[in-house]
């Protein structure tokens, strides 16, 4: 049996953080371009030196996806999916270390990227580097693929998928992971909310001009706040017509696992430094909105001078970023043209709109042999059920081409050492060094459970 | 008599534009701190340089404004008003040639200021170092301040004219000039609208969120976007309560004038790159909302994510900069009041509102006797009536101090070599340098008319 990998892991305690390190020290930053090579070529390095072979995955304009596969001592197989890219780190100037440069304080390790999702990348190398220190050999077969491009909406993922979904094939599929929750009970997450990302853009006169000619020209910016306006009500209903029709109830298996999770508002509202939610949501309420509200987010806004002090111009562009989160059975591309018919039933025939990224929601339903499976090996690992997510707010803009050309059932586990206040996309984004140690340990029973049955904790 | 200056201004046919270039070399940006303790001593050595005993006029917290004073041969005294900083150059990637390094292209010269208002420091040296060429002396005294805030509201220029006020005095004041319209016309401008900038600023979560939160976090753009749409209707209409109020209505002289003036409109749409103004306005109803329309401008937005391709990111902080342009008898301290009453009426309590700026509208009345006096000037040099803007859309902030405390009536005349095209505030900012060769001209017969009477063009 496997649990030796417990004294491997006593006498190489270090080995995690130093992988982490090393993954978080090169700039990988897809939306910029930003060291995607040399990114490329460190996880190659690091999957053979935990004995894969691996080839990559190119797909035109796309930076490779690295994949890997080692055989196990089971016949089951296990695909994994990580993200070498992160997120852009503006603003800069709120960082309180540089983003590059993993810097240790009061046991957190700070970094971009180190917990979405560097940290699980190394979280899992580790754990196959003690379950083969242990026993020579992998528990269970497994296929990993780590591609370049999750955090600008993975938009040659569908293309891998197809081309190489017999690499892919697999008894079911750990996404990008989830942690622990502050009672210490195991998370589990059973979908994602697609994404619809656009930009708009108004272009006003043709250059910009001193701001005494605002009574006769056309103001860009103006043009877009009205837009804008025009696309979600204060209390936050999105106005677009059409926008919620597809949007299917929750279940009432997905009810009971929102009521039976973990209280987490306490830590929610800490971690995003609020007094209280919107609407003074709470509870049941609360959970419900997080998870089966689809939203009209404003990711950015830019239009004439923001430096410093006064600039009277009247600005020839404005820009906004949107993200739409969607939830089951909202449709991307439906959605996109909504909000065009929207803007020109409006009056907004002039705002252009680019779509930037999209994905459709996923979710694995509870009765998958698949997910009960891991259900089981949580519960066993920490002696109490797992708290699961029926769906998040987060996307994985993958797990829709991977359903499509794959198939292969997928959840998100806790072998990621983030946790709530990690501060993913955000400054300072962090991990807590004992929940690296947890995140390998756990990793190491899951894919031991997954190969011999749930029940592998002494 | 002093109508040799014809044949300096000949035999020194490159002097302003070399003194143009000097100025606009040096960056003067007050908004930025840039660069205007040299620009500062720049002005004062070319003050020195064409006559003048100079002095510093200090307040603190404000960049030195220039003086300088020289006795003519006349009784007749006459105050001129300049600035020597500059608007921002950004944005930087608009610009053909780099705003700070004069550039000449097709007979025009290129730079950021050259237009506004350096164009107009440059030709009244060169009209004043030929006037002193050819008769030994200036035909009227002069007193001459050139401050260095202008495009930042001159917040200090109060303080200045209330200690410095004798200085200042004078029969009549030039204020920064005006130029000649498409037919010749020789342009005079009897007022400017008053200014109101401020930055709202809305704070929403505590820190930058993932999107996925968007359902349950409060969004400061979205906040932003909500409380400046409730400022103004999409007709342009400004929806604060008591905006209007004290908006008088132009008299018939000002009416008679507006009608009066060459139809630029041509110039204008091709100036801005636009098919039409706002509302399809055209003729006198295009002049009347120029002038006498109050507007608020949105001169920026900032929030987020502006960079390259996608960033999935809840912002935490969202920055408006606005101005309002106001006509008599529009208050600014009173519309500020009004902004702020109506956020709050509106529910929007927690969006900041700073001031960064503001001036009163200031209007010279059509029949005080210098305005009469430069008219025939004008006239006289042109061969043809000016046309005359009772009012422009744009502000001198010092204007207001200036009635306050030295109570010198003033206008603008066409000692400016800008022109309707030269993008002052924009990217590209120039002039064309036969107007620069006009301006000199025209200042020469402007201080020399105004000490022996208008008919001094042989």
């Amino acid at each position: 049996m496997v649990d030796g990998f417990e004294t491997y892991l006593d006498t190489h305690a270090g080995e995690a953080q130093l992988l982490l390190e090393r993954l978080c020290s090169q700039p990988s930053i897809a939306a910029q371009h930003l060291g995607m090579a040399e990114m490329a070529e460190l996880v190659e390095s690091l999957l053979v030196g935990a004995g894969f072979n691996t080839r990559r995955l190119c797909v035109e304009g796309a930076p490779p996806a690295i994949y890997g596969e080692q055989r196990g001592s089971s016949p089951y197989t296990l695909l994994l999916y990580n993200h070498y890219d992160v997120q852009p780190a503006e603003p800069l100037e709120l960082w309180h270390s540089p983003p590059f440069e993993p810097t240790v304080r009061d046991g957190k390790l700070y970094a971009r990227g180190v917990s979405d999702n560097k940290g699980e990348i190394a979280a899992r190398l580790s754990a196959f580097r003690a379950l083969r220190g242990t026993s020579g050999e992998l528990p269970v077969t497994i296929r990993w693929i780590i591609e370049g491009e999750e955090e600008v909406g993975s938009p040659h993922f569908e293309a891998v998928a197809e081309r190489y979904a017999d690499l892919l094939r697999a008894d079911g599929c750990l996404w990008e992971g989830a942690g622990f929750d502050v009672a210490g009970r195991p998370t589990l997450v059973l979908g994602t909310k697609g994404l619809l990302y656009v930009q708009l853009d108004v272009q006003g006169a043709g250059t910009d001009a001193h701001s005494g000619s605002a009574p006769i020209l056309p103001s860009a910016a103006w043009r877009l706040v009205e837009a804008l306006a025009s696309l979600r009500a204060p209390d936050g209903r999105v106005r677009i017509p059409g926008f919620y029709d597809a949007a299917r109830s929750p279940t009432p298996a997905e009810l009971e696992a929102l009521a039976d999770q973990t209280d987490m508002e306490t830590e929610m509202r800490r971690a995003y430094q609020v007094d209280a939610f919107v609407d003074g949501l709470t509870g049941m309420a609360l959970r419900k909105r997080q998870a089966f509200s689809p939203t009209s987010n404003i990711a950015g806004l830019l239009s004439g001078y923001t430096g410093e002090g006064v600039k009277t111009v009247l600005p020839a562009r404005a820009m906004a970023k949107m993200d739409f989160r969607l939830v089951p059975d909202q449709d991307p591309q439906d959605i996109l043209a909504k909000l065009r018919a929207h803007l020109d039933a409006e009056g907004y025939g002039d705002v252009r709109v680019s779509e930037l990224g999209s994905a459709e929601p996923v979710v694995t339903p509870f009765d998958d042999p698949f997910v009960q499976r891991v259900i089981g090996i949580a519960e066993s690992y920490a002696g109490q059920p797992p708290s699961i997510a029926p769906i998040i707010g987060g996307t994985l803009p993958l797990l829709g081409a991977l359903r499509r050309h794959v198939g292969v059932p997928g959840l998100s586990a806790p072998g990621n050492p983030g946790y709530w206040a990690s501060g993913a996309h955000a400054p300072n984004e962090h991990i807590r060094l004992d929940d690296l140690a947890r995140a390998v340990r756990y990793n190491c029973h899951m894919f031991a459970g997954l190969a011999y049955g749930c029940c592998i904790v002494s």
